[in-house]
């Protein structure tokens, strides 16, 4: 028979990585859903069940040290967001992707608010250089996506200029409350990728070749086939512009 | 005949209306071109031709109020870039402004992309806000363009995220030495307004009755007719999805 009463949780002590992980764990948590002003050192002692001395133990730069490393950790989620297979509509995968984004954004909303916004007393050009290197690598998904081997000026600000426009809807989406729908919003989102590639194919010949061989992998019934159906009567009162 | 020799410039004692203002235009060249790291008080009054103390007494709170008024002033004439008549096809209203708002790009460069890429030692609360109050008054001149009385959460958010795309666009125009030339930059922004403005048209009965109007006012040869063209050979083949 053992003696431990089961109110008392039995006590391990945790090595330095699981301590540490512990600790970012608590700190991503709070980080997540309050602005950096407002996570004090206490909250993440705290929420971890530990001293502030043993916080400063494992994170001596404090506050600043323990975000840059939350912040490090939110980026490799979101970086694993991006991945997907290069099988199928091309329409289909952003849209799975876009999900997977999506739902990072509502899980950590007032910290991706404090992010992206700026002027936060945690911005430094670190943390800058972390979410840089975010839009970037969603930019190379994208790109590696649209099968295009050496991606042009023109093909590759469009993408950039994409994926912003993701993230300032993602911040409007969180200011209006989380309206609209987010399966909404992410229909949206995916208009508007094909709006700008077919767009941006006008007057670039490498981004009309990557349209014409995704158009060619749609179905009528998914996103491209919708939308072009549902833009003809818009454009057909337009019939003066050909 | 008078003594003062032609070599001694006549010294008038400028007001200090006249003092701040030259201060204030002198900061605002060194803030134009450099990242506001880069500018030291020192540079503010060598470049006004007064000493350091003088810049002192006029701004006390020193580089940092120095750089706030500076952005103000820069958001004012920013914010003049975006007025425009209501007459006339959208996309020449657009072309206009975005000329405007691309020559004032190329004249700040430094201190644009110092400004929006955040990180920056001078960022704070207010001087976020200052670059959000020009953001608001470019979609509001947008809305008032597309004539729409009450415009709903869907053409408000159509509009915001392409005002972040002529943003992310400009820094990224910067970032690569000014290349594509401005104009052609330019075109692609107004063709992105026009594919986005349709696309939303698509799933938004309110954009879809705004750019039904707005397209009726385009010519042929303008920007929408010239960009109808050019994209119908990229769809067409893609008759599989209507």
């Amino acid at each position: 028979m053992t003696r431990t009463t089961p109110t008392t949780p039995a006590y391990r002590r945790l090595s330095v990585e699981e301590r540490r992980g512990q600790l970012l764990e608590a700190a991503l948590q709070l980080f997540a859903h309050r602005a950096p002003e407002e996570v004090s050192l206490d909250d993440v002692a705290e929420a971890a069940g530990v001293s502030r001395p043993l916080v400063y133990r494992y994170f001596p730069g404090g506050k600043q040290q323990l975000y840059e490393a939350a912040l490090r950790s939110a980026a490799e989620e979101l970086t694993l967001c991006f991945a997907e297979a290069q099988t199928g509509p091309l329409t289909l995968r952003l849209t799975r992707a876009l999900d997977r984004y999506l739902a990072f954004v509502d899980g950590h909303d007032a910290g991706f608010s404090a992010l992206l916004q700026g002027g936060s007393v945690v911005e430094t050009s670190r943390t800058t250089a972390t979410v840089d290197g975010i839009r970037r690598a969603a930019a190379e998904q994208i790109l590696v996506h649209l099968a295009v081997e050496r991606p042009g000026p023109r093909l590759r600000m469009m993408v950039r200029t994409w994926i912003t426009a993701v993230e300032a809807a993602s911040l409007i989406w969180l200011d209006e409350g989380k309206q609209p729908p987010v399966a909404e919003l992410r229909d949206w989102l995916v208009d508007h990728f094909i709006a700008l590639l077919t767009a941006t194919a006008a007057t670039d010949p490498q981004t009309a070749a990557a349209a014409r061989a995704a158009l060619a992998l749609e179905a009528a019934e998914g996103p491209a086939g919708v939308l072009a159906r549902r833009v003809i009567p818009v454009v057909e009162t337009a019939a003066h512009l050909l």
